[in-house]
């Protein structure tokens, strides 16, 4: 059954006009990073210099920025490429992986969000509070945002979400065991996913470059392509899961079928599971 | 049946000789590039330094330079390990990963072609036409390679190859659903693969390091080491798509499967699977 | 049954305690790497940049320092890392990868060595015997760890094992068909492991990442530690290689089955499996 957003026909288009992601991401999950593109239909291209990325951003549909090894020569190009690509009007994701482990990730997130014109900043909980605190012109608005999501900090992280998100102009996703999507009007909260996505590398960084294909492809509603990439993930999470259960086979396997399930998804499969509610 | 090249006994020189392949290859696919070297039965070892890959090299028998994620620090370490490689007579094989896609990529592939006595480049046809319009001194070459080779343009293709392959006195060997390897007198077309090798990253990757390996551990014909390599691997990913899809399962199991035939692929397999042609 | 080392609370214990170890590892094996660290019950946080580094360690509870594709903007970085980690007193552990081939590598990790107060130096064979012969002090040592350890060799391996061990006073693991492992009183050998293990990439690195986990869980015993960690990664490899061949599967298979077998290994598989002797 089709919900209150029409999911289904974002991932018929993904998979119609192959959107080409330029990922500057971390070398732990890159590869992961690059396969789930392909499975989902869309196309990678990696570029981490800061002579190439702008060059190569420009040619493409979106941008994924994902700090995870950030360093010296990554972070200009990180800039350079970001500037591009919202120059050219595409789609920009920023990734702020560990924000508020270093002074060095958080003051990086901090600066990609104030200078550039993002189309979604993906994180954690603990990220994102991080990013409120760093970012945000709007006291208090990090409190709901500092722990994991649950039921009953549900409503005000909602809340706290979309008044970041409309501070910023962008969607601000936050993942956990309940997530949570919100542009400057509506919240979502997305039930989908296993707790063994955590049991492996990469579910994050695979989850941001899906969402930046669907943000590609997709049309003027960012959030309902947001949402569709969530479920679309937790969905293979669950999918997964249960495959690796059957053949009582271990955290590499999930891994890999992780992976076959975004590869083999349909709609019907994706409108059928998505399990999601507007909060806001 | 062997064919007119003898492919079997190349299969059997790299498992028993081991060929030593330095690669300076893109972060994004590098363990599968590792692994399908040691699956076929060489050994990699990767070195990005500029002081620490000519020594590295000079240790190896062969070097694959991959530009894939090239940058400031790794151009000039392709420089210095291609010449010291070249002094000791290594086979070097070039994989322009994104020439044409910005101009970083299309001039440090263009000056690696120029400065190196390369024994082969690998490239897709986009590729391939880039580095003919910027390397090559004869006028019109380009034209043939411009697209994905078909039986129409086959024969045309095979020329340019060919004639491209005489001036840069290599093995020019182009990747699609036909591919095309020549050296200055002959040229082949090889039509072992498979459609879902595109649906997961590294395909390319994996079959340059793969090639080089071929070219440590063959003879003089060094043509016939690249084709064997070609076919191994076209072989590998039909075998590897029948048993993804004898499994229902997605792009990622493929993957695994794929490496999987590399390393249990025997001479037999090699020389009964193998379909290739002689066009020039 | 239990053995002289009680290796089943180490494990029980890494699950319990869930270790942060912090990798500054090449980028052909560092998912692996991650990957494992996640399937043993620890946690992995890359960060190499020199700035970034110091600070990420400080958070962690662990850090191994794998240098094998080490460059001039990562070996500053491994040594502010290496410095902050001692002062928090975190266990360290050095993979030398490829000491001996360079001599980067070489210089490097003898720099390493003499400079931070490590918890284990992990290495195969000929890069152990290229560290005592550039770092140690004691003339002759070398001669027994120059070679493959054998039944012929083990005694006077794991006295020049134990001999280095008391010099750096820190843990000293060598890696072959035979594993030594020795501080600077006592030495075991180890026979578990099987030899697919060296048809794949990163056995070794996701070995020395494991071992590290186990020592920031494990008690004061760091030696029984080690034993614990290589006793689990060498029936792993024993268990993968089973359930490869019943698959009639290769390399890749093998490397998949051979983290789900880390994700789910217990206390009495481990005990059960293990295989290790004391020699001195």
């Amino acid at each position: 059954m089709a919900g209150i957003l029409d999911l289904g026909s974002r991932l018929v288009s993904v998979r119609a006009t192959v959107p080409l992601v330029h990922c500057i991401t971390n070398y732990v999950t890159v590869n992961d990073v690059a396969n789930i593109l392909l499975a989902a239909g869309g196309s990678p291209i990696m570029s981490d210099d800061v002579e190439d990325a702008p060059e190569i951003t420009r040619i493409c549909g979106g941008l994924v920025i994902n700090i995870g090894t950030l360093n010296a020569r990554t972070i200009p190009a990180m800039h350079a490429a970001g500037k591009a690509a919202c120059e050219a009007g595409h789609p920009v994701l920023l990734d702020p992986v560990g924000a508020g482990a270093s002074s060095l990730r958080t003051s990086t997130a901090v600066a990609l969000i104030d200078e550039l014109d993002l189309a979604c900043i993906r994180a954690n909980a603990s990220e994102m509070r991080t990013l409120v605190a760093g970012s945000s012109t709007t006291r208090g608005v990090d409190a709901a945002l500092g722990d994991a999501i649950t039921d009953g900090t549900l409503q005000e992280a909602a809340r706290s979400a979309c008044e970041f998100a409309r501070e910023k102009a962008c969607v601000v996703a936050v993942s956990g065991a309940i997530d949570l999507v919100a542009d400057g009007e509506r919240a979502f909260a997305i039930r989908n996913g296993d707790a063994m996505m955590s049991g492996i590398t990469g579910s994050g960084c695979m989850l941001s470059a899906l969402t930046d294909a669907y943000l590609v492809a997709g049309g003027d509603d960012q959030l309902a392509s947001v949402v569709a990439a969530f479920c679309m993930m937790g969905i293979a999470g669950e999918r997964a899961r249960a495959a690796t259960e059957s053949r009582s086979a271990g955290t590499s396997t999930f891994r890999m079928l992780l992976i076959d399930e975004i590869s083999t998804m349909t709609r019907e499969v994706l409108e059928e599971g998505a399990r999601y509610e507007q909060v806001i």
